[in-house]
């Protein structure tokens, strides 16, 4: 009997941004296949019964490629197990699930995916910045800065830091309005300022610099497009949200620390059994 | 002593998508103060005791401004209560929560901004569709297709419903190779057809209606801008995906059902405490 693949988000970063549903799969997996963005208290969640695999190193310690991914993805789910494909933020967006389900469907491995919290969403949670805004953006366009990897270079598996550009033009985005949230802006913001002012932003667009979001560490640099390249280098994962809807985010915003204790009482406040029975007699007052 | 306000995603349909910390807020919530695309499962999980009130009306049977809103969610916070704002999707993405934040700010209330999984993501795992792609898609572009209101019109309360398009111009977008997430496509399709093949778009550009994803009243449609018009009308929410990543996603997708035996496992398997305290021993390990 084949087993199955599930695709699962993990969310940005804080813990407690798991959904119950990648939650139940975690608990009930059989072996999983995770990025190095997933943190350690989701990880925990872990069987220790089932087979942990990771298949992300961002420091290019280990150099897995895509379909080594691929492979071992298929080889683990076609021996009967029930596999989770874990990856940080949502797995759909920048992080080459499509390629994942290439190779599943190739292989006639069910799967199912499940989505997550994606990056942009916790940085924007985190600096309170609404994303769009009735009087001054009204769309929302997720691009990544990220250049491509030299074609000799070791390939690495890390996702997101495989996208490539594929000569996206940025001029389309610009002026459009529409807030742009750039995901793995790296280090080099002069270039991507450069960049954004060449495709026709305003030198006094606003923008921010969101690191570690949504963690104990996150941090925060507010700043305009033409001072960026003198924003502070913050530690990855980053992401940059530019636009006016930047003026209205608080740049000193202050997010309830994560802490063990909250990730417990979280799941085990969860007495929803009971609840659903108590709602029974309820529904009809909601 | 004042309160504190949550503004809190809820998901894109499927309760278990809700988040643990979501969870852990709403199980702990004085106040709740919630949009109608909220399920009656997430409803079910705020205690007895708290207020609940319903802010959302889509079907016009009652009519609340965003003001009235706002003046509610600051006098429960004023008077000292834990307020959960509940949103459908992602609170910060055509949401309004940007007046509901400066309301917050203006009335010197605290809060915290708790992200969720935004609809785009939903629908997008619900069809098996890749938002982005290696080869075809490296931006994803999240707008809306809802007319602002008439003037005179009594104004809705269903956030999403009242974004205004405000001049938006998708040629801006088209053509770019980004995705097209159109959130509230509504149901005259033959205009958003007009207005996307008018932007420069290729009629044969495939593009997927996606109704009530991630719930057990799923549906997808998947056709062409070409053929858009002869969709047949879906059950609202939907959402509309555009671009040639669509062409890899399943249209007779299966995802598991929503079921509320998962809903109660998801929670009762987690023992996190458990859990936790065995990781401490095997930490080295992972």
């Amino acid at each position: 009997m084949k087993g199955k693949v599930y695709l699962v988000g993990a969310g940005p970063g804080d813990p407690e941004l798991l959904t119950l549903k990648a939650l139940r799969l975690l608990q009930s997996a059989e072996a999983v296949l995770h990025d190095d963005l997933v943190s350690s208290e989701i990880l925990r969640l872990i069987p220790a019964t089932a087979q942990l695999h990771n298949v992300g190193k961002r420091c290019g310690k280990k150099t897995i490629l895509q379909d080594e991914i691929n492979f071992l993805m298929v080889a683990l789910a076609a021996s009967g197990l029930r596999v989770v494909r874990l990856k940080g933020g949502d797995p759909l967006i920048f992080g080459r699930a499509g390629e994942e389900i290439e190779a599943l469907r190739a292989n006639k491995i069910s799967f199912e995916i499940v989505p997550g919290v994606t990056s942009a969403m916790g940085a924007a949670a985190a600096a309170q910045i609404p994303l769009t805004h009735r009087r001054s953006s009204s769309a929302v366009v997720f691009i990544t800065a990220h250049q491509a990897p030299k074609p000799r270079a070791a390939k690495r598996t890390f996702d997101e830091q495989d996208i490539r550009e594929d000569g996206l033009d940025w001029s389309k985005f610009v002026g459009s309005g529409a807030t742009l949230a750039i995901y793995m802006p790296g280090r080099d913001y002069s270039d991507i300022a450069r960049k954004l002012t060449s495709a026709g932003l305003a030198a006094e667009t606003p923008c921010a610099v969101i690191s570690r979001a949504t963690t104990s560490n996150q941090r925060t640099h507010r700043t305009t497009v033409r001072e960026l390249r003198r924003a502070p280098k913050l530690a990855a994962p980053t992401l940059l949200l530019v636009g006016d809807v930047v003026r209205m985010g608080d740049p000193v915003a202050i997010v309830e620390g994560f802490a063990l204790a909250d990730f417990s009482s979280a799941v085990e406040m969860a007495s929803p059994t009971l609840h659903l029975q108590r709602a029974i007699g309820e529904e009809a007052s909601l």
